[in-house]
């Protein structure tokens, strides 16, 4: 058996802060220290690029699910596009090709992929989450994701997860 | 041109409150006298039922979208039933086949409807939503979605929508 | 319980033969004469569009899967028009919200729907079909696809695989 | 850019020949041989286990797009398993995904994969099909994926394509 661990990592594109670009290119260079792979929504944009480069300059395996038929616009960084053709229907491929999830900062798809993490009972990991993140997911009824400060700290937790397996 | 308006129902299946199934049925007994089409996830359960029976009660076509791969547990209140197979991929179906969505309680598959309907810019009112919900949507730096107390202000709010198009 | 029984008529859209639309046409009024709804792949093409058009001419609902993430291009003869978002993976489920399927005409999405259906065991109707067409799909050692020389023969077939359902 | 070329080998699962199997397997090492990926639909069984664990025994890498929401009942030899939760929608993904297809047997799954493939415009080649496959696709007036005798053959012909791209 040769099956690779895999950790999703999710955020925004277009409006990701530099803050959500830093923990998401220190997560993919940790999770490539791990000998796990890096998956993304594949986007050349963002979370999904600052992760892949991340985990492609540790020497990690990286995995894009693009929404689009093609792989143009996927994140040169990204070894292995996936194009899906499903448009925002893939969210729920990134969330259950992840054995857990990291999340880096939120945006309108991000919070639908944090949702469907939750529906599908895939560990989730927020990373410097905002308040509002923080009391509405907890607020769901389901576990709540854990917080946690950085991208080190969601290594930590990622471990005992794995481990745990 | 014979095109149905269609509006989608969303909210929790096993989970929905009193207060969220009686808003549910209210809506699609109003969703039913504007002559629109009522879609809902499908589920004999919570909001998608409520909402279903109170559309097929006041004479309205009903439409379910179901994740699995035949109709077994279908609301009996649905006319069409689309087993769609595709799972929790299945809510970006009820998102972009809904030309204005209504909110009534939350869940984690809810939340993920809610956040794609705001990625795809299809308009969401949200029914009584909760005060985390309403942060946290109005967090995401999108236009955010309309709060209505009620299903009566929720059908005004419909009309206002549906002639604007 | 108020479920309709849903028929897909599944052909050409471009490269449809005069023959084929034929077909599908009178197909369509048939159907909508059983009570049924006519269920297509949405587009103003081709043997959707005959189907839609037979059907809704005389007085049948029509319903719509469309590859795309909005109704621009449907048939104006569906009146349920429901946009997917999926691209050609939509193709699975016409099939699957089929409780019976029509093949009017053979092209490569076509072939794929015909392949699906003995895959999910949906029961299928060939119309006049080629000589290439029979002998494949009755080489693949499922139950082969009933073939029938036209439209009128087909909804004979139909109404005993309906009422034996 | 560090992006990897895939092949997808696609064909029957529990009905595979003997030949179909040996076909897969040789296909298989002969694709890692290459340095390419090797894409199945992801089971333990059939053309999609053989074609992987050939690839694995020459040390490439393997991906497998399964149909269900979970990797159980996944192949051993697939190194990278993402769980679609698409069903046999997720046959389409299976051909967006590949930059050329090799088929290797026939049965309905196998049936609409190459039929997409064909609908997306994505390169094609039959190893060793019967007579039936070879009228029906030829039939279906877009270019007719390429027929080859053998693994040894269908490698050149692959090499040829990506070579052209």
């Amino acid at each position: 058996m040769s099956r690779r661990t895999v950790v999703g990592v999710i955020g925004p594109g277009a409006n990701a802060t530099a803050q959500d670009l830093a923990n998401a290119h220190r997560m993919g260079r940790l999770i490539a220290a791990e000998g796990w792979v890096t998956l993304t929504g594949g986007w050349n944009a963002g979370v999904m690029d600052a992760a892949s480069r991340g985990a492609h300059e540790a020497g990690g395996l990286t995995l894009g699910l693009l929404p689009t038929r093609d792989t143009e616009g996927a994140s040169p960084a990204v070894d292995l596009a996936i194009p899906t053709g499903l448009g925002e229907a893939r969210n729920n491929l990134v969330v259950l090709a992840s054995d857990a999830l990291v999340c880096c900062g939120m945006s309108p798809g991000t919070a639908s992929e944090a949702a469907l993490a939750l529906r599908a009972g895939r560990p989730l990991i927020l990373v410097a989450p905002s308040p509002e993140t923080v009391s509405f997911y907890g607020s769901l009824g389901h576990p709540a994701p854990v917080g946690v400060p950085d991208a080190d700290a969601a290594i930590a937790e990622l471990r005992r997860i794995i481990q745990s397996r």
